[in-house]
């Protein structure tokens, strides 16, 4: 009886961690799961055929994650993390709903507490699309833990497209043979100076970096917001809200085999391989393309 | 009997003329419709939720693109603009083969005519989304009509998701009251300059604008690559296209009240109303929210 109930758990702790995103974003926290639980699997999706959702409907955005979660299912997995904040914002109330013995981590509610960790002068800047922004979740999340933290919120609609087309600050090019011209770099430096003004103005000693494709421009910037404020990655963040569930949950894998990393798409798996691979800073090999709806 | 077929020819007469598009950018393929044909009543169908268009798959795109078509079916078009050079170069076939009775107007080939008709030393440049360019669409219609021409093909991105957020050049922009700061033309004409500068280098004399959404920023496009080169733009070419054909079916409407337009998207009204108005040079007063599947 012992036996059949460890057997049993056995095989729930040895299944992946899925991980949605609306395209190649949502690898910076695979990336940082990677570092944080170096044994887990991991199933990916990146919904690249109707990438950005950061400019569409509450309603839509909300269709997509349900099918989304539906697809990682069938991947039979352990955990549900949400790396889009566009869907954190809108859909986590519904896929609780919906999906009851899932468990689900989301992207907002780590970086909001990581801010107010930071802070020491209340004064919080958040960065995020558009409907991250008009959802008011980080707002809501930060105010949560902390009334009296002032938030200043900013969205940044072209940060998604730049990225998704590999424009990534140099640091995380080393060692890479992608070609950028020096014109991207200034042009991405030229736009973060625009959208990071009025919080600056503001006089913000922390900024949450409110999507989890931002990491990849992370050290942009943190050059134009200054080194006086901290710069929070919601996606290590979240890594580290994985990590706590898993361990608080007696979850961890427990085989010690080489993880497996499997990668699906909605669209254009050889770009996702291409610019993922220099998101995740490591060789994207294979990458299925599925249909979703 | 004969009262009989001029009543149904009237019906068919004044039916609207149906234009889809991945968003916006079809919108300028309205504006010289209207200039063109001011008594025509028009169905537009901006599939805003899946926008852009251009770094999805082939397959995608003829799935979106008979998606859209049935969409406009439903309203009784006499005539289809795919006002989308995406969808021009890659579901054309597919949609004459389903639709089989219904006139179909693409905007590439008109597009590719006009640039042999105006090139003096056969180098012709064509800019276009990534999807566009990798079909050689351009290329096998502008050899088609003149074999000894040089084409020389440059994707240029960024630019739809840039004119999508509301970037479109000063001159359209007078007599509105739209926020744009000169930080954006800054960006739009560096990201300009590095696109069209191969281009530059090639001697072309001719630049064929072969997405809808650019003539947005046909002034800044004119001013990086330089008086000498004549610049086609696409949307007004097919627009000549669609009143060569209504004429010569005559097909066009015999009412001569007050024109129709209606507008349709499949997300985000509200942008599509604000950031339309700019690209139609006229007001959008009502969109309506619509669900393509």
């Amino acid at each position: 009886m012992y036996q059949q109930l460890k057997d049993t758990m056995r095989i729930i702790n040895d299944r992946p961690i899925g991980i949605f995103d609306s395209g190649i974003g949502g690898l910076t926290v695979v990336k940082a799961i990677i570092d944080l639980l170096p044994n887990e699997d991991i199933v990916y999706f990146g919904d690249t055929a109707r990438v950005p959702y950061g400019n569409k409907s509450k309603e839509t955005i909300i269709k997509y994650s349900i099918q989304n979660t539906k697809f990682l299912l069938q991947h039979k997995i352990k955990l549900l993390v949400v790396a889009c904040n566009t869907s954190s914002s809108y859909a986590i109330p519904m896929l609780k709903k919906m999906f009851k013995n899932l468990k689900i981590v989301e992207v907002v509610t780590p970086g909001a507490r990581a801010a107010v960790e930071y802070t020491k002068n209340y004064k919080i800047g958040v960065i995020g699309t558009k409907a991250t922004i008009k959802s008011k979740s980080y707002i809501k999340a930060i105010k949560k833990i902390c009334n009296k933290a002032k938030i200043f919120c900013q969205p940044t609609p072209l940060f998604v497209p730049l990225i998704e087309e590999g424009w990534i600050d140099k640091l995380q090019l080393i060692n890479s043979d992608y070609y950028q011209t020096i014109n991207h770099e200034n042009i991405l430096r030229q736009l973060s100076a625009e959208y990071l003004a009025p919080l600056k103005n503001f006089g913000i000693d922390v900024l949450v970096l409110g999507c989890t494709h931002y990491p990849a421009i992370k050290n942009i910037i943190q050059d134009i917001i200054g080194k006086n404020v901290t710069v929070v990655d919601s996606s290590l963040e979240t890594a580290k809200e994985v990590k706590k569930i898993l361990e608080e949950n007696k979850l961890c894998k427990f085989r010690n085999n080489k993880p497996k990393y499997k990668f699906f798409v909605s669209d254009n798996p050889e770009s996702f391989k291409k610019i993922g691979s220099l998101l995740l800073g490591q060789e994207i090999k294979y990458v299925k393309k599925v249909k979703i709806e």
